[in-house]
Order: structure tokens, then sequence, then C-alpha cells
């Protein structure tokens, strides 16, 4: 019973530690919201994939045994729970899609500690780029394999054009795209899905929810500012890279003191320009970014280490 | 007289080296396989330049003359060879060919010192990714340089497809795609060599033959199930890239025990999805990936160090 | 006033670093290259945006304020300087560029720290990769936002091609080609700005100047010999990586023997091959390489730290 209830705990843990949480009721919160927006986009398949990409990665933890507090902590789910999200938004509905997700679920725990000792000596770790390195090569594969047919896949283009045209948002439009930026972390475009995961991220730090909630909004400012795709604004997708920047500079990594605050800021803009930059970058492979700008951002930005970005007695990297 | 007799012997076990046999024998037979498959095929510029490849590449060692240990073990020269099959594979035959056949020979040794002194921290090596490394930037320039003209690389394109239709294999054939899966590790497209680098590696170790018929095996069955490009299985496209993490995971890195040979399976079904991603992420460049994809799978496979795969007195790598 | 004075030796100085000179006067010789050929060319927004980059990187590392001996020594400009020049030369005119200009230089003084510390453990610094990073991001931006208007960028092409034909320059214009090489550094594409780099160099190291000249005309020659594209020997565009090369591993960092000249060489026709390889890999995505190449080779070459090419009382790296 015990055991189950530990099971349990573990893999909700692994949902919440996407956003740094390690709080099994934040990883509820998120689920919910993940069922929520699969079942409202007609797309339940994404809700099953994250349960059963979030239940593989972990089981590929157990299965190498190395270090049980890392697998208590939700660790060995963070990555599993996107890579479950992710192949059946881009990917057709085939059980050859569904033996595909279950082995890069376990790649992405094996390959989180490959990049996680790679970077030790630099105090960072590794973050969701386990999920991105992994589930980018197995979107590439769709356009080799016949049997991993793509099925929402931007097609490969040199020249991308968009018309700004006659965008103009009203303030409640404003609000849904800066809520469905928070959606997207786990790549759902729905705004009632960005108050579930705000709400299950205050549950465990009011701090996590506010500077999610500011990272969204700095990006959609910007979008509008320099006048990105107005689609792209519109579904949050220049804003789920910056919300994890700015949690995990906010409030997770770095001591709380002014120059950090404005650190932050300054961090989800760069975050912002890589998105755009890297969206650029995956045209001609028609492949999405997915929260590699996170990574680079956050890497960019916790490794100068200075002096006023360093906390006193080092917490542990979330993940 | 000795001094010949040696440089014979370190020559031919950087031929060996090539899938981490330090043995000569070893390195003949490969060596007899190339010259087989490139007059077969009626190019003996590829064996030709597999030899200059191996003798410069030495001979760069012997220039920076800093490790005669690894000099004599033959890992001056498995880059350079395989830069050698490659060369004439995919370039035209010009002097200025040959000259940049001999120039990237020579990058390749001392930038094989250049990766390994940065993985050191991180008890793996470089493998063939020196090879893989300078051979792409090199192929890379025929596109810019009228005196380097291709002649084998694919046209750049951005939305590649084929006909999976009417690829049913008999047997028989499956036997010659897997022994052509061996062969292709020095890019040769021929069965009978597959049969001389099988024969060579078991002269050095039977356990690094079998994995590497098993590794070629799995990656067969793999790319017919996922229904990959016909021509490209039946070349042993998807193969060779595999035997290499094979004979790297099963035979030459890991200590042998059940949970090892799991693991290596895991690794040669990762090695198959890196190639077919690799392989896309390269269309818009209109490049092979070379031995790119072994060396990612097994660094990303060794790079974890569980306990179940680490050697009790560590074995120094292979190369 | 000696606040001033030493503010204004600081930011000389950041001019200067950029090919490793520590000297005011020979980033005073730069700074005037730079204006003449903007002025010539009729794009002063290019010196303007050199002088406001330098500045901007300068102010990011006083924020920070953690190596003092790094500011003064003009560590936090060369960065700025190059994204000062590269923006008004590939980007249209408008504030949100050079809104953007401002943030690309702070983000490159921060993100130096960043690969610095990467490299910290194999005592080779970053060079001016921050600038190639950072600056390609938000070239890459000028796909994705209307707000950043491209002005000189390359078309996205899958197979460019050119014609050689009747290229047959005269002596004269091989000079013209050779100083261009030199003026191209700070992406300047004229003769008389190569001279002012050149007597800046000599200002501050003979040796300096002499192995700037000696890049440039080796990568000329190299060019001519495999016939690469007219119109980009004739901009120094194969050279001025190699100038970099050139100073670095001639000059800067190795110690002087006639081994680690043989070495420099190499270095320098690395350079070229990653050059014209470099250039065909941008361009799918109409992408200048800017000084990447450099950064590459000269990893690559320092990387093995080879016996004869360590100094014993290691210099500080320059940048």
């Amino acid at each position: 019973m015990n055991t189950l209830k530990n099971s349990v705990r573990t893999i909700l843990r692994g949902s919440g530690q996407v956003m740094f949480q390690e709080n099994a009721w934040t990883g509820l919160f998120f689920l919910i919201g993940i069922f929520w927006g699969a079942y409202s986009s007609g797309t339940p398949q994404v809700a099953w994939g994250a349960l059963c990409g979030l239940i593989a990665s972990t089981l590929a933890g157990v299965f190498v045994n190395d270090n049980p507090n890392d697998c208590d902590a939700g660790l060995y789910g963070f990555n599993g729970i996107l890579v479950g999200c992710a192949f059946p938004t881009f990917l057709a509905d085939t059980w050859l899609m569904w033996l595909a997700l279950v082995l890069c679920s376990f790649f992405s725990t094996w390959v989180r500690q490959a990049f996680n000792n790679l970077l030790a000596p630099y105090k960072v770790s590794s973050f969701t780029f386990p999920f991105v390195f992994m589930t980018l090569i197995f979107l590439l594969t769709a356009k080799t394999l016949n049997e991993m047919p793509e099925a929402g896949l931007s097609k490969p283009v040199l020249d991308a054009t968009f018309e700004y045209g006659a965008f103009a948002p009203s303030f409640v439009d404003l609000v849904v795209y800066w809520l469905k930026g928070v959606a997207q972390v786990f790549l759902i475009n729905n705004w009632v899905t960005g108050i579930f995961f705000l709400v299950g991220l205050a549950v465990s730090s009011i701090g996590a929810a506010i500077w999610a909630a500011i990272g969204s909004a700095i990006c959609v400012a910007f979008a509008i500012l320099y006048k990105a795709d107005p689609s792209s604004i519109s579904s949050g997708l220049y804003c789920f890279s910056a919300v994890l920047t700015a949690i995990a500079l906010g409030d997770t990594f770095l001591p709380k003191n002014w120059k950090t605050w404005v650190w932050t800021i300054f961090g989800i803009i760069a975050t912002f320009f890589i998105q755009a930059g890297c969206d650029a970058l995956m045209e001609p492979f028609g492949l999405p970014t997915l929260t590699g700008p996170f990574c680079i951002a956050t890497w960019l930005f916790l490794l100068p280490a200075y002096k006023f970005a360093v906390k006193k007695t080092p917490k542990q990297p979330a993940n």
C-alpha cells in the first residue's frame, strides 16, 4: 500500500518537476491541465501519451537503479512526460509510434544522466534538454521512416513569410495568449490549462507562479513590439520557453536580490530572441524548437556564475 | 628491418582500430575487404585513398611526436583510413582532391587529440568523430570550391520522399543487406567485404564479431519494421553505425553481465533511430552522416556510467 | 579626469582586443579604419553601431562588476564592437534594430563569461564566439520578426552555384583582396581599412601584423587554387577568419619555434577549408559565418596542447 502511494507520489512529482517543483499536488494540477486541454481539442492521445511517457521514463530509471533520491524526487519523470506530450502532437497515432514513444522515454531518462554528467563540473543540470534532443531525433525520423508518419509538423521551408497585417488583439485576447503561453510548456494550446498550471505552481511556490506569469507577459509584449507571426503569438508559442527561464532564474536557482531580478528580466528577454531565432533555424527541417530555447538561455544566464548570482548554500538543482 | 616491421604493424593496427581492435591481422583483413570492394565496384581510388589516408594520418602523429604508445597502437591511423575511404567515394578524382585528402588526414589525427582532451574528464574518447567532423567540413566545401567537384553526394533537398511499395526481400537478400551493413563501416557497398570484416574481427575477438553481426541484424529488422527507404536498407546504410555501437558497448568498453547486454541492445536500437534522424537532418545539406550516429549513441550510452556499466579495472579506451 | 582617461583607454582597448592586442593605440587605429570604411561605402551606421556596441558591452561588464582586470584590459568590449559592426551591416536601420543591437551587446559580454567558464578546464578562451553565437541568433530572428527587417543577408538557398569563368586578377587586384581580407575582420570591405588595421597591429606587435598579412595571403592563394567564388575572393571573405587564426597561433598563444610556425601554417590552411565549409553550411539559412571558422580552427589547434605548442610560463589568454 505504501509502495503504491510512494509510486503515485513519484509519478506526480515527475510531472511537477517539468517546472522545477518537487510537489505531487503541483504535478496533479499539471496532469489535470493536460487532460483538460487534450480532451478539449479532441486529441486525448496527447494526455495518455503524457501519462505513458511519464511512467515509462520513471521505469527506465528504476531499471538502472542508480540513484533512489532522484527517482523519489520525480527526476526520472519530467523528460518522459514531455516526450509523451510531443509524440502524439506531431506524429500519427499508430502502434509503432507508441513503441517509439516508449523507447524515447526510456532514452530520455538515461540521456539525462549522460548530459548531467557532462554538465556536472559547471554546476548546472541538463534541464529538459534530454527531452528536446531525443524528441527532435525521433521527429526527424518521420522524414525517413514510413511507419513514423508525421501529423502536425510544419512543412520544411527555406523562406517562410507571414502577414502581420490587421493583427489588433483586444485586452481579453492578450490575456488568452498570455495563459496559453504558460500552457504551451506542455505543448497544450488552451488558456484554461494555463490557469491550472499557474494554480499548480502557486500550490508549491508563489514566487514560481508569479515569475511564470511575468515571463509569459514579457514575451507577449516583445512579440507584439517586434511584430512576430500573429498565429504564433495567439497560440502562446513565443512564451513557453521564457516561462521556464523565468521560474528557473527568478525562483529556483538564484539568490533573491534586486540584481538577480534584473538578471531574470534580461534572461526572459534573451529567451524571447533565442526562441525567435531557433524558430527560424528549424524552418528548413520543419521541426518545432520544443523547450530548447529555455535550456540555452538558462544555461547562458547560470553559467557566468557572477557573485551576485550564486547562492550561499547552493540548493541542489531541481532537475 | 625491425623498424619497417613495426611501421607496417602500426599501419595495419590503424586499420583494425576502426572497429576497436589493436590487431594487425584484423587490420589486414579489413584492408583486403576494402580492396576487394573497391575493385569490384570499379572504384579502385577508394582503396588507394584508404591506404593514403592511413599513412598520412599516421605520419601526422609522428610529426607531433607526443605519445609513442598511441602511435604504436594504431590510434593515429583509424581516422585517416576513413577519411581516405570517404573522399574518393564522394568527390571527383582530381589532384586537388588528393591534396585535400592528405590535409584532412593530417587534421584528423590532430583534431582527435583536441577532442580527446575535451572528453578526458568524462572518461570517454572521441571515437571516429574527428573523421566525421573534418570530412563533413571538406565535403561541404564541394559546394563552394569549384576544384572540389562532388561525385557521389546527394542533392540537397527539403522534402525527400521515397516509395516503400513492393519491397519484399527474400532471406538471401536479407543476408546480403546484413553483410553490407558491416562492410559500410568503411563505406564499402559489398557483401563479400562484410565477410572479410567479420572474419577480421573474429581473429581478434569472437565477441566483437558476434556483436557486429547482432548490431547489423537488429537494424535490418528495425529498418524493415519501420519501413525505411528500401535502397538504403539494401545498401546496408541503416546498419554500419550500429555495428560500431554494438562492438563498443557489447565487447570493448563495458563489463560483461546481463544488464550490459540489455544495455547494448538498447544502444543498438537508439543508434538505429539516431541514424534515421541524422539522415533527415543532413538532407538540406546533401551530406552523408558518416559514422556520426555511432559516436552520438555510444557517447550517450557510456556517459551515464551507471554502476553496472563501469569496469572494475577500467581498460584504456581502444580509440 | 583620470576616470575619463581610463574609460577611454578601456574602450579603445576593447577595440584592440578583437585582434588580441591590449593596446589603446591599436584600438584607435582599428576604429579609424572602421569609420573610414563605413563612411566610404555610405553606411555610417556601421561605424556608429561599432562604437555603440563597444560602449554597451563594456557597460554590461560594469553592471556585473565581477572582474575589474578584464574590464580594464578591454575584454568586455571586443565582442560588442563586432556585434555593433554586424547588426547595421545585415539589418535595416530602425530603432528596434538599435534596441536589439544594445541588448545583443549586453548579452555578448555575459555569454563570454559563460563560455569562458565552460572552456576554463581546457585552458582556452571563447575568443569571438560570444559575438558569433548571439549575433547569429539575432540575425535568424530577421526571418520571424517583422520589425527586424534584414538588409544585407543572403537569400537562403539549397544549391548555390557561381561562375568562376573569366576571373583573372592582376597583381594589384590581389593586393587589394589581400588587404580587404584583413579589413573584413570587422566586416569592412575596404582595402584602405586593411592598411589601418595592419598599422594598428604593428604598433602593438610586429609579429601580429606579419602573421595577419601571411594569413590573408595564404587564403587568397588557396581560394584561387581551389577556384572559390570570385566575388567572395575579391571582397576578402575567404581571409578574415584566417587572419585571426594566424595572429592567435603565430603570435599570441603559442611559444615561438619552427614547429609552431609549421603548426600555424597548417592552422591557416585548416581555417580556409573550415571557412569554405561553413559558408556552405550556412546557405540554407542565408546567414554569414562571421568569425566562427576562426574560433573553430583556433580551438582545434590549441586544444591538442602538444608539448611543442605549450608556453613554459603560460601568458593569460588575451581574450
